[in-house]
C-alpha cells in the first residue's frame, strides 16, 4: 500500500478509536488485504488492538495474526481472554496456530488446544522446533490413493473443499501410508477423467524429513523450482506440507539474520521500529565489547612497538590507512564467501579451491593497492624506504586479509558454526592486530630501527 | 545433490567422455533433474559443455540453459551453430529465450529470431529491461473471458495443455482487453461447470507495470502472497505474467548483491567459483581505491594532530581501539537500517524516527562501551586524565557512528541511490576520520595538551 494511503487509513482508523466506534474501525481494517490489515493494526498501541480485535471478523483476525511478529502475537495474546483467542485460532492455518500455542503457557496452551474444534489438526505440528521443517509445515492436505482415478481425485478434492490459496499438489501414498507419488491440479484437470493417479502420477519426489533445518528445505524448494515440499517421518509417512509462501518468509528472515550477523550484531526477533533501544543494544553490545577485546590486542601491539613509534612518528600517521584497507579487503572476502555459502554455490569442502582463488584475487589486489599505497606515502614524506614500507606491509595485509577473511568462514561452516557469524567486524579486528604486526616488523627490516 | 553423487557423477561423465562416449554421456545428464544437470554441466570444461550439448535432448538443453548464469549461456552459444541454439531455444520458456537472445549480437539475435517457430511469443519480451517486471514476465499465459462458464475455461485449459510446471492462475479480461479478473486453478475445480467466470474470478488484482523495477515487483509477491503477479501496460493489457519460483530467483540474486555490495564489492555477475579472480579483482579494487583515499582523510587528521601525538605517544596506542569501536558501532546500525529498507520494514520517510531510535540506541552502547574503555585504559596506563580522554571520545565516536549510520542510508534511498552502497566498510572509514577528530579534541581540552 502507497504510504500516504497507509497514513490516511490509520488516521480514519484512529478518529473512530477515539469516538469509541470499535465496530466503525473494525470494518475500516476489514476491507484491506491481511498483509495491510496486519502493517495497519501494527501501529496502534497495544490497548487498542486489544479493544479491537474482538470486534474483527475471526477470519480477519487470524490473518492479522498470521502476519504479525511471533513476540507481537504472544503478548497481544496474554491480554486476550481464552475464548477470544479460541475463536481466532480456529481460524488460523494449522501450522500458524500451533506456533501461536507454542508461545503461550503449556497450561494455557492445553486449555485452548482442548476448546479447539479439531485440536488434533494443530496438537501433532507442536512437538517440531520452530526452525524445522516439521515446525514450518501445515498439516492441511489431501492424499490420494494410486488406484484412484482422476475423476475420484476431483470429487475427493471438491468435497475437501480446501480454502488455503496456496494448494496445489496433491500427494500420493501406498497401502503403508508411505509418500509414493504427487500430482498437480494442472495435471489433474489436464487428465483424462478415467486414468488411474498411478499412471499421470510423478514417482521421483523430493522430500525432506521432520527435523530438517528450514533454511535446508526452503534451499531445496528454490533449487528445485517447486511450489510445496512433502514432509516425512523416519518410515516415510506424509507428516505435512511446506508450501512456498513459507519460504519465501523464511528466505526473508534468513537473509535478514546474515546481514545482521555480518554488520556485527545478533540478529533482531522483531520489525525494526518495533524493537525498543534498549532490545536493540542489548543485541549490539556483546559483540561491540567482544570486538573492543579483539581491538585491544591491536594496542597491546603498538604497546610493544612503542620505541620504535617514538623515533619514527610518521609511523603512527600511516597505521589507519594500513588497518583500513585490510580489513576492508577481509570484509569483502567475507561477505562474498559468506553468501556463496548460504546460497550453496559453495560448500565447505570446496575450501582448497576458494583459498587458492583468494590468494590470486589477494596477490592482485595487494600489488593494486601497493602502487597506490606508495605514491600517497611519497607524497606524503618525501622517505623513500617509509614509503617501502608502508608499500610492502600494503601487499601483505591484503594477502593476508583474504586469506584469512576467505578461509575464516569455511572453517566455522565445517564445524557447525554459522559463517556469518565470523562477521565483517571481528574479520576487521582481527586482521588490524596481525596487520600491524606486519608492519613494525617490516618497517624494523627496511628503516633498520 | 549429495556431493558425494555429484562427484559420482561427474567421474562417471568424465569418463564417458574421454572414450568420446557422447551419447553415453547425454544419457547421465538426461536422467537428472534440471538444477542438478546444470550443476553437473557446469563443472565440464567448455569444449567438452561444446561438445556434449548437441547429444542432450533439446528440452534438457534448454532446462541447463536456464539454469546456468547469463554469462555462462552468452559465452556457450557463442560457440553453438545458429542450427544448435535454434533448436534448444526453442524448447526454452519465452521469458528465458528473450533473456539469452538478449546476450548475443543484435544481428543474430534477428537470425535467430526468424529461424523460431513462434518468433512472436518472444520478440515483444525482449523491449524490456532484464531489470524490469517487463524482463522477468513470460508471455505463455491464458486468458479467459468474463461469459465463459467453468467448462468452458477447463476445455480451453485443456485445449492449450500447457507444459510448464508452476501455471496455477488464469486471468480474466473483458472487451478491451483490459485485465480484470483472476482465477485459479483450485478454484476451477471447485466452481460448478455451468457457473460463470464472472462469478468466481477475484476482481481485488494485484498487477505490476511493466516498468517497474523486479525487486519491487518481487516484493509485492511476497507481501500478498501470490504465487504469480500479473503485468499490465499503461492502458491495463495483460502483457505476461511474473512466477513465483522466478520471483525467488530474484531475491536470492537481490539479497546476495546486498550482502557484497555492504561488505564494500561490486556484485558478481556469476557464481563466485566461476568468476576469475582478475574479474573479481576488478569488482573489488575500485571500492578499494576510495576506500584507501577516504582513509587518507584519517591520515591527514593525525599529521594535523602531529604535536599532540609527540607529546604524549600513549594517545596513538588507543587509536585502533577508539576507530574499531566507531566503525564496528556505525556497521552494526548500518546493516540493520539496510536490511529494514530491502525489506520495506522502513520507508525513506521514516528517516526522523529511526534517528531519534538510533540517538537513544547510541546513547546506551556509549555510555556501555565508555566504562568498559575507561577500565581497560586505567589498567594499561594509571593516568586519570588520559583514560577520561578515552572514555569520553569513545562516548561520542558511538553516539556519532550510529547516528551518521543510521541517517546515510536512509539519505541514500531518498535521493534514489541504492542504500547498500552505503557500505560496511565505507561507513567505518568515514566514521575513522571524524572520529579522531572528536578524540584529538578532547584529549586538547582534558589533558591541557
Amino acid at each position: 500500500m502507497d504510504h500516504l494511503i497507509v497514513e490516511h487509513t490509520l488516521e480514519q482508523l484512529r478518529n473512530a478509536l477515539e469516538r469509541d466506534d470499535l465496530q466503525g474501525a473494525a470494518v475500516i481494517i476489514e476491507v484491506l488485504r491481511p498483509a495491510d490489515q496486519a502493517e495497519i493494526f501494527a501501529e496502534l498501541d497495544e490497548d487498542q488492538q486489544v479493544a479491537l480485535l474482538p470486534q474483527i471478523a475471526a477470519e480477519d483476525s487470524a490473518d492479522i495474526l498470521e502476519e504479525l511478529d511471533d513476540e507481537t502475537v504472544a503478548e497481544l495474546v496474554e491480554f486476550l481472554a481464552d475464548e477470544e483467542v479460541v475463536r481466532i485460532v480456529e481460524e488460523m492455518e494449522p501450522d500458524e496456530a500451533a506456533d501461536l500455542l507454542g508461545d503461550v503457557t503449556p497450561e494455557r496452551a492445553e486449555v485452548l488446544l482442548s476448546s479447539l474444534e479439531d485440536p488434533d489438526e494443530v496438537r501433532p505440528l507442536m512437538i517440531h522446533p520452530d526452525e524445522s521443517a516439521g515446525g514450518l509445515m501445515t498439516s492441511e492436505f489431501l492424499v490420494l490413493r494410486r488406484r484412484m482415478t482422476a475423476r475420484d481425485a476431483i470429487d475427493a478434492f471438491r468435497q475437501w473443499n480446501p480454502d488455503a490459496e496456496t494448494i496445489y499438489y496433491l500427494y500420493v501414498i501406498d497401502r503403508y501410508g508411505q509418500l509414493c507419488g504427487v500430482i498437480n491440479l494442472r495435471q489433474l484437470i489436464l487428465a483424462n477423467l478415467d486414468s488411474l493417479i498411478l499412471d499421470i502420477m510423478e514417482t521421483k519426489l523430493i522430500s525432506v524429513q521432520a527435523g530438517t533445518d528450514q533454511e535446508e528445505a526452503a534451499q531445496l524448494l528454490v533449487r528445485y523450482d517447486l511450489l510445496a515440499l512433502p514432509v516425512v517421518n523416519e518410515q516415510g509417512i506424509l507428516l505435512g506440507v511446506i508450501t512456498v509462501d513459507d519460504v519465501l518468509d523464511v528466505l526473508e528472515e534468513e537473509a535478514t539474520e546474515d546481514i545482521q550477523r555480518y554488520g556485527g550484531a545478533q540478529p533482531l526477533e522483531r520489525a525494526y521500529l518495533d524493537t525498543p533501544p534498549s532490545i536493540i543494544t542489548r543485541k549490539r553490545i556483546g559483540w561491540l565489547l567482544l570486538l573492543f577485546l579483539t581491538a585491544t590486542l591491536t594496542g597491546s601491539v603498538m604497546r610493544l612497538y612503542q620505541n620504535e613509534l617514538a623515533a619514527i612518528v610518521s609511523l603512527a600517521i600511516f597505521i589507519p590507512l594500513l588497518i583500513g584497507t585490510g580489513g576492508n579487503a577481509g570484509s569483502q572476502t567475507t561477505a562474498t564467501i559468506i553468501r556463496a555459502l548460504g546460497t550453496r554455490d559453495i560448500e565447505p569442502h570446496d575450501a582448497l579451491r576458494v583459498w587458492w582463488h583468494e590468494v590470486r584475487v589477494g596477490l592482485l589486489l595487494g600489488l593494486g593497492m601497493a602502487i597506490a599505497a606508495y605514491i600517497r606515502a611519497i607524497t606524503w614524506e618525501p622517505n623513500v624506504a617509509l614509503a617501502l614500507t608502508v608499500s610492502a606491509s600494503i601487499l601483505g595485509l591484503v594477502l593476508w586479509a583474504t586469506g584469512v577473511g576467505s578461509i575464516l568462514p569455511l572453517i566455522a561452516a565445517r564445524l557447525g558454526i554459522d559463517p556469518a557469524l565470523v562477521s565483517g567486524p571481528l574479520m576487521s579486528t582481527l586482521v588490524d592486530a596481525t596487520g600491524l604486526f606486519i608492519y613494525f616488523n617490516i618497517a624494523k627490516v627496511i628503516l633498520a630501527i
